[in-house]
């Protein structure tokens, strides 16, 4: 690099996800970016491959998952592992329910974003997954239980940055506990 | 039309099915699926905006899940008319498990497919959640029966088309009820 940038990965991703939000997806540039973050160009395609890479690099949502579900107690069973999967992934966001909530909202208005999310999740299903057959939980097991896992892990997502749960301020691993308890009463 | 062409529409998703898995999407252009099929290029894109779309058009998986979902017992619980949509949906597919399976392995190898057909995942999800809300199922419940049951949709349906399956042939439905019990169970 040319020169010491603090965090400017940091701050082209708030660049990023604020020009999406003020003037939308299509109307922002990469050179947007780079500009609002006081970087150059180049410096953004050293760091992402294009505009809509930006809101999907660093955080490891999969891998976090992968471990959790490899760290859970030896007796848990693979629904309860997959569980603590979502819990590790969930933490990672525990602190940034502001910016977890902006981003969620622009990722919904946003086609080409809202498949990149699909995208993601369907890597934190196969790592669910991957984990749990390292666990030695067999195929149709692990597959089932990785799937309902990521199921709740979206639902409760989703609740948990709605505005209208401010008032409760619950954490989105108890949400996601919650859901989990919904989803085994509903069925 | 400048002539009758009798099923164009079906010949050109057979014809880029065949294509995609002999020698590859990319290897693949909109001319070379028209030819296969005995149309005119022009032909091609007034039924599809591109090669993407093909594999995509014409089968209302959406539109048949949120009608199953209406068309439940007046007594289902939101669980059991998610899963009555579901198994309208899978009845779209009952008779045509050798082109389902050929078509899932074509989707799975191909990113750009991969993609597009977790958005169809994703109208599913939707159009099963807004038949439910119809029903006067309340917004979180609708939400989560409408999620876990098209996971149930999704994991049976690679059931139904795993080969090491052959043997038993269940129908698509009847593997839909086992999965869901299944999770059932796991849960």
């Amino acid at each position: 690099m040319g020169r010491w940038e603090p965090d400017a990965r940091g701050r082209m991703q708030r660049a990023a996800l604020e020009l999406f939000a003020e003037r939308g997806y299509e109307q922002t540039s990469a050179g947007d970016i780079a500009e609002r973050a006081g970087v150059t160009e180049r410096t953004f395609f050293r760091h992402f491959p294009d505009k809509r890479e930006v809101l999907f690099a660093g955080t490891p949502m999969d891998e976090a998952m992968h471990d959790g579900v490899l760290a859970a107690p030896e007796h848990a069973t693979p629904h309860e592992a997959a569980l603590a999967g979502m819990c590790a992934g969930a933490a990672l966001l525990e602190e940034r329910r502001d910016y977890a909530a902006l981003r969620a909202r622009v990722v919904e208005a946003t086609p080409p974003l809202r498949e990149r999310e699909l995208l993601k999740s369907a890597a934190m299903t196969a790592a669910t997954y991957r984990a749990l057959r390292t666990r030695g939980v067999s195929e149709p097991v692990a597959d089932l239980a990785a799937h309902s896992a990521v199921t709740v892990f979206r639902v409760g997502f989703l609740r948990w940055v709605d505005a209208r749960n401010d008032a409760a301020q619950q954490s989105f691993a108890d949400i996601i506990t919650a859901t989990a308890a919904e989803l085994r009463a509903l069925m």
